[in-house]
């Protein structure tokens, strides 16, 4: 049985942190999952070996390997899982990020865009992990809920959908996001790094798109960006 | 001299930490300041020098003041400055937090609003503290561009306001936000805490608004929500 160790990025395994994520990747992927775990303080253990025991899953108390992996100690169910290997995209429409360095904004973007009904993830390389527990539960376990990929370059990724058009979210995208009068069925919504953005050059990959912003601020937090942009895409006629 | 010490809620003062939000302090508050100050490390000094000379704001090199407020060793500049006072709020449109508890989620919230253009922003207490350095941080200063005020009960807030029409955004909300066919000119978008949304009676003290979402997630984050609801109401004909 593989012992629960802190997690670093090259792990082939990682893990759930809390009730939440934990019964979100039961329910959705339970072939990634090694083992679950719990501490004696946990209140749901009878529950939870329950529906283990239904999915074939084994689920012990290791007061132990819950201490080791919780940073503030709140926490009494994790569950040990396999990464996924890179998936296909399969939707027509995705979201890709170039360069996300930040979990707890990737976390939320996954969630953000499980929620408006986006299944589908690219990432360009380098890239915060998305498998980094610390992603995992910024996700509430949506994770589990979506495909992802990442992609060493923005070519590789334009050569694996080359139907895709492309829209870069950018500070000075030439047009503003609520006069977009038509969008292609097949699309890619394209936002960068938190602290520089998309490099000048993606306004010539598609139509550069820009989000109203009033002189007060000099850019939005990425999370809410993404959020914006699908929203206001979706609600497209 | 004020003594720079670390931060508590009840302090008649806060702190800027790094260079951003400093000098969003110093342009657009000035007269809240009551000093700046910078490490030996900062590159930065000579411009700061000059343009707090020119403002009349007292500048010094304090590196155990800088020390002492700076958890993770990497602040190199800060401005102790006096919180103000709470302020009426002027607009036509305002956005009403009830009991947020985040921090971070909070500052992002402020930021978000600034950019849209939403200069009042509203909260009922118990809420985060506005006023701590992390929220201060996460709003990248946009915090000392808009009014802020705190209430202690929605009824309070609706004494000050009544020509105010309330539009809760709950999970259940009667009508969905792209279908919305008009709106009140004065209005207030009302968003309940992270964990627990709105109290189910909010949904009488105005028309309730629910954000589409697929059934792949529970919720969205809370400054999600705020950032795509401004965004459908500045955008509604």
């Amino acid at each position: 049985m593989e012992k629960v160790k802190k997690y670093h990025r090259d792990d082939p395994n990682s893990y759930t942190l809390g009730s939440f994520p934990t019964y979100e990747l039961l329910e959705s992927r339970p072939e990634l999952v090694k083992k679950v775990i719990y501490s004696p303080e946990y209140d749901g253990a009878e529950k939870l070996l329950t529906f283990t025991k239904k999915l074939g899953v084994p689920c012990f108390e290791e007061p132990q390997s819950i201490r080791r992996i919780s940073d503030k100690g709140n926490v009494y169910v994790a569950a040990l899982f396999e990464k996924p290997k890179r998936e296909e995209l399969k939707s027509d429409t995705h979201v890709l990020l170039v360069n996300p360095s930040d979990m707890g904004n990737l976390g939320t973007i996954v969630r953000t865009a499980a929620g408006m009904g986006e299944t589908d993830l690219a990432m360009i390389a380098p890239c915060a992990d998305l498998y980094d527990p610390r992603t995992v539960r910024a996700s509430m376990g949506a994770l589990f809920r979506i495909r992802t990929a990442v992609y060493s370059s923005l070519e590789e990724y334009r050569r694996s959908y080359p139907e895709h058009v492309l829209y870069p979210f950018m500070l000075k995208g030439s047009v503003e996001l609520g006069s977009l009068e038509e969008v292609g069925r097949k699309r890619t919504l394209v936002f960068g790094n938190e602290a520089t953005g998309l490099p000048d050059d993606y306004a010539e990959y598609g139509q550069s798109v820009r989000i109203p912003m009033s002189e007060l601020v000099d850019s939005y937090n990425l999370a809410i960006s993404v959020g914006i942009g699908l929203y206001a895409f979706k609600n497209m006629k």
